[in-house]
């Protein structure tokens, strides 16, 4: 003892201030980790007014695209359906969408252009509301998209979507013009996988079940 | 300087340690506070497979009312609708319901057994669902219960409650027998004021707007 190692009460204070740096680095880690694990969290409420997408829409389409300005006289500004076009065409690598009813135009199109893309899109929808007219669902197969639908008495009648495995998009909205204009509705956006991973587990679940060798022909 | 508060080594060496131990407190209270911020955090799918409640419902009603075993060859595990009751029935001060179509006899008994139990429930529904056959609306008004709905031509489509300004219970999933037991539906029950917070300012302003000082008759 007494060493060149021995605790000297200078080496001791020392020691003792690096504790307490490394703790307060810990803590400040832990803390900015939370933080980053739920960054999206948003709640989105409808109706959401009339709105002009078409600037959005273009510049999602790649550059070049948004050059000439819409003509049309509805108004630009923020809103439900932008906050949520914009959610989903932030979209890289996957977008899985299970949606009972779906035939907005605006909506369509962003999960074409996301496919053009080369973002792995695939549908899992109700096969009575599939076949109504003014329905995407047609447009969304015509564009190479895959779509699988029930074939059961009860509805499907899910109403979520999961961006690039990381993103919940999930609430009492439907796809459609009329109750994105029309109705009180509400669509949460959450990050975090203690909120996807059941989604997605329940997306993989049905979409194996509506795999079509597994449709029957009456 | 050299005085009784000089920094001494010693003293210098028991501040770092002081300091270290505080940020550590602090960090160790932070993360358990973020803990505790979300305790309920649960996700439901439906379909619900049928199921007894009798025990359930009868066990909330108060002492002395499970006495008697119901008869029913109904299985009585635990299940999506099972969880969902549970949820509603930890209750003790306030619910906020605001739901398209709430036909389901065992969460209309639910809600009505919370407003004798004293808990102030307020209920939000769609007009043109409210007076179809099977709904529970009726009931609810006539336990005196205060029911509001709305004169409007899109649907009042939200499918939310709010459990004690403190739960909030939110998905596809309106209140029916037919989505609880044969829809693919998911519902959601999370703590926290980021997402209470929302929802409740929603249904307080749909709720004045309702007011039936408002409505119009033709």
């Amino acid at each position: 003892t007494g060493g060149m190692w021995a605790p000297g009460p200078q080496r001791r204070a020392g020691l003792a201030l690096a504790v307490a740096a490394l703790a307060l680095a810990l803590a400040l880690a832990a803390w900015q980790r939370r933080r980053r694990r739920c960054p999206v969290r948003e709640v989105l409420f409808f109706p959401s007014p009339p709105s002009c997408t078409e600037a959005l829409l273009a510049e999602a389409a790649g550059p070049g695209s948004a050059a000439r300005p819409c003509p049309c006289p509805l108004p630009r500004g923020e809103c439900s359906l932008s906050r949520l076009l914009r959610h989903l065409l932030s979209a890289r690598r996957s977008l899985e969408i299970c949606l009972f009813a779906f035939s907005s135009p605006q909506l369509g199109r962003a999960v074409r252009l996301l496919h053009r893309r080369g973002v792995r899109v695939r549908v899992v929808t109700d096969a009575q509301y599939m076949g109504l007219q003014g329905s995407q669902i047609g447009l969304l197969r015509q564009a190479g998209i895959q779509v699988r639908h029930d074939q059961e008495n009860g509805y499907m009648h899910h109403k979520f979507a999961v961006v690039d495995g990381r993103v919940l998009i999930t609430g009492s909205l439907n796809w459609t013009t009329q109750a994105i204009q029309n109705n009180r509705e509400n669509v949460l956006v959450v990050e975090g996988a203690e909120y996807v991973k059941p989604f997605l587990d329940e997306f993989e679940r049905i979409w194996e079940e509506y795999n079509p060798i597994n449709y029957r022909f009456f």
